[in-house]
């Protein structure tokens, strides 16, 4: 049996509190400032608000100020934070971390530098610990394809668990695998976060085929789009290729669960795919964010992130201006708010001239 | 302004006439044996009893009896038949073609060889005509993300046309492209066809994520089973990979149009999906195709091609036992009436050990 940490009680941080415990191992659920009221709730009820469901028995929860009680003993540590709260996440490790530790992250995203470089969260994370405690615990992170609310109720899921060293993600990945959470390792630590990140961007992009038929008048119509949306899934697919090659990823990564799995299931609904729904319904992307307050819109930010970092690189003559023409124009209409008017003849190296 | 007979009218066929006939060309509809119906009421109503649609002006319909009229002057033929029909349409090009016509075939899927070696259908349909004949005209195929009725109601559609001339590819795309129909052109005939022939097994596996909700009384459930569909998805694409190994194909054409853009679309519904709900639902394959009489099922069939196949390359040593694990078991579930049980651990070159 284990002892595990979660810093932070979102959805998908409580989720995988469900094959840790079925598995027997113990967990500890630290709520962040923002969770005070689910921490509360579980307390009170078990049952986690957003989830809605009860969480199981060998889960504890506290709250913030309760977190080196909750951390001490703890073997493996979880980030449970999403890309909003990594610096927030990290700051606090800092003073919960002991020497030995394992860290194993869940946010999907990237940030970039000044000049445009981008990197991969669980690097920004580990940052806020000082060098030397930072040496000596492990970094890991968790993607794939996974609702959390799926997983919670054990459906089957497959997933990755990626870091630089194969032995501690196997040994990661033995306390989370259970007979409906399938769990494969990977050291292309880079080439997974790039992919876990950028389909997020992608996916946003998939609500633009059902807003279409909104904007006109046809969104009971029985010729749906899925033609527009398997287009760009085919040009996004592309592009994770084209990412791996610019920030050193392994080539076969995106062709797996963390590229096209985790685009597929992304793409089958959520709150970036509701946000581009409205857009392809005719909104402005600054109009559509305004109908959906106080939501956190992960692949709109991630969007803007990497979009922005792409105009850098561009300039620096790292990339051609015709790379990754459905990123940038991803970037054009949630960045720039311009309208959304898909450049297909750019797509897969150019369409041939009429 | 250029000729076009088409052969066959289902609805694919017939959808395909609607960028043709936008570009100013003449298309001749020539309907096979069991279209008598379409043909009927195209000649009496203009509308199409499948697509539920008015054909363009210039569509001229006509009986097969009427097909040498049809095809009198025409410069490119289109074999618009099903899997199912493609040696019977090659026994009518036979009779119908004239030296420096264009053949452009839109059918889906696979022929095996006795000893397990697969066949392209554009190679078995061009079989049919003989030798002299076959030399003098040019063979090319459709393929790419494209539902009949969403290209008839000019939804935007970005395809492939592949052939082993890139003169000839080009010319035919530049008969077609509108600005919906977007066309890309390849001369990876083999990749791309192998491609559309396989990601309609795999599609048919998408539907399995809603019939095992069916099963479990779940069918309105909050939590859906994406994660599962999302899981197949990547190691379908993964086997796309495999593929090109196997068969020939470019490395990159699995991840574009031909493969995962096709895949995506096809995983979104039709009767594909309809019979693997009916098997995720806990059915046999016989029993869920008795549910559905009289259709024709191009990716049940695909299946039982291609996963027979894989059998005999396995018993040749050509392919390793381990070797398309998704693949194999479509194959015990839609060839062999096998129960469903998706081999998880086997997937992405198998999961490490608990």
């Amino acid at each position: 049996m284990t002892t595990v940490g979660i810093l932070g009680s979102g959805i998908m941080a409580t989720a995988l509190a469900f094959p840790l415990s079925d598995n027997g191992h113990e967990v500890r659920l630290v709520g962040t400032h923002l969770d005070r009221d689910i921490i509360d709730s579980i307390k009170q009820t078990r049952v986690h608000p957003g989830l809605e469901l009860e969480v199981p028995e060998a889960v504890r929860a506290y709250q913030l100020e309760e977190a080196e009680e909750a951390f001490e003993g703890a073997e493996v540590v979880m980030s449970g934070v999403n890309s909003f709260g990594v610096r927030w996440a990290g700051e606090q490790l800092a003073r919960l971390l002991k020497p030995g530790m394992h860290v194993l992250s869940i946010a999907k995203g990237m940030e970039a530098e000044e000049n445009g470089d981008l990197r991969i969260l669980p690097e920004v994370l580990a940052e806020q610990v000082p060098g030397q405690l930072r040496e000596q615990v492990s970094w890991s992170a968790v993607a794939g394809p996974s609702i959390a609310g799926e997983v919670a109720v054990r459906r089957d899921t497959c997933v990755v668990f990626a870091g630089p060293d194969a032995g501690v993600v196997g040994k990661m990945s033995r306390l989370f695998r259970t007979p409906y959470y399938h769990v494969w390792t990977s050291t292309d630590f880079v080439g997974v976060e790039v992919c876990a990140a950028t389909k997020n961007c992608y996916a946003l992009g998939a609500g633009f085929m059902e807003g279409i038929l909104d904007s006109r008048g046809e969104s009971e119509a029985r010729y749906r789009n899925y033609d527009y949306g398997a287009a760009l899934f085919g040009q996004a697919t592309r592009e994770l290729g084209r990412f791996m090659e610019l920030l050193g990823g392994e080539p076969e990564t995106p062709y797996g669960l963390a590229g096209v799995g985790d685009m597929f299931v992304t793409s089958m609904g959520g709150r970036n795919v509701k946000v581009g729904r409205l857009v392809g319904s005719g909104l402005r992307f600054s109009e559509a964010r305004e109908r959906m307050p106080g939501v956190t819109l992960e692949g709109a930010a991630a969007i803007e992130v990497i979009g922005g970092a792409l105009t850098k690189l561009t300039e620096r003559g790292t990339i051609e201006p015709g790379d990754f023409p459905l990123m940038r124009h991803l970037h054009s209409v949630v960045g720039l708010n311009e309208p959304l008017k898909m450049p297909w003849s750019t797509f897969f190296g150019g369409e041939p001239e009429a």
